[in-house]
């Protein structure tokens, strides 16, 4: 069984089809998980979660208590803990669930340390086992992990750009068959290699490297909202 | 004298007085400064850079020598290096024209790779002992960065929450005074104390650390655009 997350974050950055793919995965029986408010706005949506959880403390009384008779299982999480409710999320998903891939949505934008709460939840040692498991879903962006080892990474197909973010320190780290190449790089901080392509006529580059862990960020541009100002 | 500069980061995540901001920054002769196609978003404000850089290999060739003809001090990145242009406009600003202060517009949203190299370039160590005097600001977050030590950081008064991440390994890491607190925290990895707020009629708290580099990223809520989708 797959699973598909929605988180809190604001709704400018969803992918504009996300009714359409939370509508696709309950008709398939997939599993689908609100975090927080992201209940709220599934139910919002016309979409009742098959799993809820979050410590609500963004939510008033009444939109509590609908989530509360609707929802199946609902998990309350302690604001005082040592894991966030998105690596509960992801605990629950993978654990008792035995979800086999999960992608999340409403994970990036609006305030930034939510964001970097969220991008960076798979580090903990408790969730670090899922990380080539799960995907962060926006509108321009789809951020995949990996675990130490080698990596052959195919292109997803709407995306002409991607990043290599290492989120560690990182040891050894090589790109190959891509525009841009990187051989043996070590570092004792975080870096980020961003804007790289994959070459004409092939849709994988390989990517290894021997501790830590490191995202891969597909991307494209998105002009929408630059009319706006 | 202060700088101020604008890189390419989509405008649905500028500040709304964003030129104003730029424009009061002109008028008292602060530096400013347009980074890739950054110098092109400021021309279109009626506003000339002093100083713009970056490979500039976003621009068409008529939007480059429009910014040519205007602006008196260009430099040219090249797009295989060792520092990306964020970091170089850093060491530019602080060592050739030796500014106090340096605010950065346009640092976030839009692609993800992106916003990371701008959010981890103070960790390179050529232009990290310049970290606190740089502040990235958007629409509803600014970000402060500090080196090890103790330091009373003060509320910056339209934004009731803030966040406290570690950019590297952290040693030793406290909050006091705050409504959160944290006590002689160590990680091997990266950690992000999300939604923390300053106490009741207390407008500071301590935070202290031996290693590494600490952001505090300030934020408020932002409903604009939440009924877009």
């Amino acid at each position: 069984m797959k699973a598909y997350a929605l988180l809190g974050g604001p709704k400018k950055e969803w992918p504009k089809e996300i009714k359409q793919i939370f509508q696709n995965a309950a008709h398939q029986g997939d599993l689908i998980i609100g975090v927080d408010r992201g209940s709220l706005l599934l139910e919002e949506m016309g979409i009742i979660p098959d799993l809820a959880m979050g410590d609500f403390d963004s939510l008033h009384a009444n939109e509590l208590s609908e989530i509360e008779s609707n929802v199946s299982d609902i998990r309350y999480s302690n604001p005082v803990k040592d894991l966030t409710d998105s690596e509960l999320m992801i605990q629950t998903a993978f654990l008792d669930y035995q979800v086999t891939d999960l992608k999340i949505y409403g994970a990036t934008g609006g305030r930034l340390d939510h964001f970097l709460v969220n991008l960076l939840m798979l580090l903990n040692p408790a969730v670090r086992r899922f990380a080539e498991k799960v995907t962060l879903v926006d509108c321009q962006n789809e951020i995949h992990y990996y675990l130490p080892g080698t990596h052959f990474v195919k292109q997803v197909s709407v995306y002409p750009y991607f990043g290599v973010a290492s989120l560690t320190a990182c040891k050894h780290l090589n790109i190959s068959g891509a525009k841009y190449a990187l051989q043996d790089f070590n570092s004792s901080y975080l870096r980020v290699f961003s804007s790289n392509e994959f070459k004409q006529e092939q849709n994988t580059f390989t990517l290894s490297f021997e501790q830590g862990i490191v995202a891969v960020i597909f991307s494209k541009d998105d002009q929408r909202f630059d009319n706006l100002n």
